[in-house]
């Protein structure tokens, strides 16, 4: 989930960064306090955690679902854990000071450090997720969900296990979560690393090559395939008949069909490599169908996906309708068109089968397959469909308010929420000695609190409470034994 | 919640490093590579993470229940931000490399960040609770749960409110979870800023020793008054007369008859000060009558806590049976006796109302009154009594494993689990094609899954499931169509 950078982004934080100096510098020309969070960072309010709440748990309700164990590893590792494994995009990872001790460096994915927690604990099996922030000195593009500090929300099944059955499963997670999150429709390309390498290798690109070709095919779904074709020529030094070779084969797409095809395909076949993983994803498919989820996925030869560590299949998936959500975002915030194009990834993973081995002394090899959920994304896209709705987003639970209409009744009400907090219920009191009933009542209204328990002389006197719904402005007398059976009655549903 | 340091700690501590270096040198005396998390940090395994899942669970239940909403702020912050909040402590904050750009550093508590992002919103009124870990170069002391990454849970009420009603709630907070958590007979601490101010004064402390002998004062939950006293007096220049009177104050303890006895003191009545901290405590003790909590708060004079920015009252809750618990953890990690003394400790917080003006702009003030509840020794409390407790910690929530009898149905296997995870249903299978009955059984077993949905080739001819019941190996057969609503009624019980 990597973009090119637009020159209008360069601009704009050149903008920034003036109009940043300029407060710093107050009327007289002093330095003043900056009061901001950090570059790329944000803080969440509660209506962003209100949303982001909701997310988690569905997907975490569908981890749980398939049975994940969870962990949770330091927000920091030693930096030697994390060197070697992010190829080019090491140059993006936090370090810390050197404070006395040891080397030390912000996680940069979520990945690696399982990989260590495995290695280190020597477990062969596990299914577990891991939610958690990740931290790259990216250039950030917050409009469009791209930040320093983001959550990775991540699924792993690691072991040794028959061809392709986790596989399939973790497509199953990712259909499940899109579905559920309700984020309008999707598509989950499918590939294969071996695929990819054999096709390099029919097509006449030279071993040392593979890699800088796949991150340059990486770009199809961005940049046009004669660009694409140019940076291989020109700046690569592929010959321009293997470059249109590969042309050929990226531009098709498709389900077991395809893959059937291809392993018919007189220059396809001749590569073992590419032969494993077509066999690999006719079997996937096939699982795949019974999970009744092939409606949405397609195997695509242009998927190539960035990181060094995948040795099999790998997956992406992607909003189709990203379009509307995103012209509403760039209307909102008054950025370049570019910014917007492709917010459509949301989720992606693969196989890595070789990389516990790096972590283990003696390289034994934990073979693992995973997908990471592209949260922040989601975020944004809840976020805009939250704004746009006429709903409003409540940020707490609160079920009743204990409100007084006369003066002097502050230890009532007191005494009164001590009962509902005791019993389970939500609720809330004004912290005045002597609050009006009518700012009490528009408490309520602007929180979303759907009864008030209203507390009077004549009340106190009959052992009853006022019970006000705040949205019919209904009143109804209640013994104060039978308060909390109502209030649960009533908002519990 | 601090310590002082033991020679004990220190022995140990060298013995560390030089294991470590020794297992760094291999047979070969060549350098391998180190397969740990950072000094003074963790991983949490998924029991760990079991238990931690229902800690905060209660927790998060307890501060919505109060109407909190939540917030997040980034890991890290602007450098300046933290400086100049934490006095002597700020030595033990992470910094960050500087890698070009700003100067950061990792946060060192949530309060600070939470007095920043009210300033930087402008927001006067808010009820919120915030979960995160926080960083601190400490020694660590991890067998007493001291860990240099760790998490906090807070709860904060910011707001120009009447007296003693939000601190009054907090309290509340702190006696509701304390009970809900189970963890044995606990008291609350109570005492006043205003009150040890006074105090000092009417005892003749100079002004300028005031925090000073504070945090002497602080350390007599840990020393005798004889060693507090020749601190003042020795170290702090104090003169023994004044060290005579603090230490006839500092030994009281009571309820609000203490705070009416003091009120009419002839010394301590001289200062306004703690004649304003006295009637305040007295209003608190009224107010936690009618929550019906006083059995466990006793205003004590020798509570000061360590932080710069209380300005009102304050508060610790100390756990009264602690020593069972901790000499278990002494015995299992074989260290010195010394460093299981005072796990006591697992919730403090007070008044601080001058913070978040130290961020704004023009100095305007936003009241504050919050508690943080100390969760990484609560932690280490409930995984000492899962160790101890016969009952086994579940790491999944998995209602049903799908298995087969017999060879070749996978296929139908998937099917199935599709079909029960598209109902809701937590459910696993074997990732092999084809598992051995009893090897799934033992899964089970093991993993605490409590049904079996079991298929053979009759099974698939009428139509039907066997369905398992492993505690008790009942086997019934089950109709398709009534399969997910059995599963429901035996496990969501």
């Amino acid at each position: 989930i990597r973009h090119v950078n637009q020159p209008f982004v360069a601009i704009d934080e050149e903008v920034a960064k003036l109009l940043e100096l300029k407060a710093q510098l107050g009327d007289d020309g002093k330095t003043q306090f900056v009061l901001k969070t950090p570059k790329g960072t944000r803080d969440y309010n509660p209506k962003q955690m209100a949303i982001r709440e909701k997310v988690f748990n569905t997907i975490i309700r569908c981890f749980k679902r398939h049975g994940a164990e969870t962990i949770d590893t330091p927000v920091f590792e030693l930096k030697e854990t994390l060197t070697g494994k992010y190829g080019e995009d090491s140059k993006l990872i936090y370090d810390l000071k050197d404070q006395g001790g040891e080397l030390l460096s912000l996680r940069y994915d979520l990945t690696v450090p399982f990989a260590r927690y495995l290695a280190m604990n020597k477990i062969t099996n596990i299914k577990r997720y891991h939610i958690a922030k990740v931290y790259r000195r990216d250039n950030p593009a917050m409009t469009r969900g791209r930040y320093r500090e983001f959550y990775q929300c991540d699924f792993d099944i690691a072991g040794q296990y028959d061809a392709m059955i986790p596989d399939a499963e973790c497509l199953k997670i990712v259909h499940e979560i899109l579905n559920e999150l309700d984020l309008g429709d999707f598509r989950i390309k499918v590939n294969d690393r071996r695929i990819l390498d054999g096709m390099f290798a029919v097509c006449g690109v030279p071993d040392d090559k593979f890699r800088t070709i796949c991150s340059t095919v990486d770009k199809l779904d961005k940049m046009s395939w004669e660009d694409v074709k140019k940076e291989m020529v020109n700046e690569k030094g592929l010959s321009e008949e293997a470059a249109d070779q590969i042309g050929e084969y990226v531009s098709m797409q498709g389900g077991m069909d395809l893959a059937e095809r291809l392993l018919q395909d007189h220059k396809m076949s001749q590569s073992k490599q590419a032969c494993a993983g077509l066999s690999d994803i006719k079997l996937l498919f096939k699982y795949l169908q019974l999970f009744h989820v092939t409606d949405k996925v397609v195997f695509d030869l242009s998927l190539a996906r960035g990181l060094d560590y995948y040795t099999g299949v790998i997956y992406e998936a992607v909003l189709t309708q990203a379009g509307t959500v995103s012209a509403a975002n760039e209307a909102q915030n008054d950025t370049n068109a570019e910014e917007s194009v492709s917010v459509g990834s949301v989720a992606g993973g693969g196989r890595y089968d070789g990389l516990v081995g790096m972590f283990d002394p003696k390289g034994r090899r934990v073979p693992c397959v995973g997908v990471s959920i592209g949260i922040e994304r989601i975020f944004s896209i809840m976020e805009q469909k939250a704004e746009a709705s006429p709903q409003k987003v409540r940020t707490t639970e609160v079920q009743i308010m204990v409100a007084s209409a006369q003066k002097n009744l502050l230890e009532e009400r007191l005494q009164l929420i001590s009962e509902l907090w005791n019993a389970g219920i939500k609720a809330e009191l004004m912290y005045k000695k002597n609050p009006k009933l009518l700012s009490q009542l528009q408490y309520c209204e602007e929180a979303g609190i759907p009864l008030v328990a209203i507390l009077g002389e004549q009340e106190l006197k009959d052992g009853v409470v006022k019970l006000r719904v705040v949205a019919t402005r209904e009143e109804v007398d209640i013994s104060r034994a039978d308060l909390i059976s109502e209030i649960k009655r009533r908002t519990e549903a």
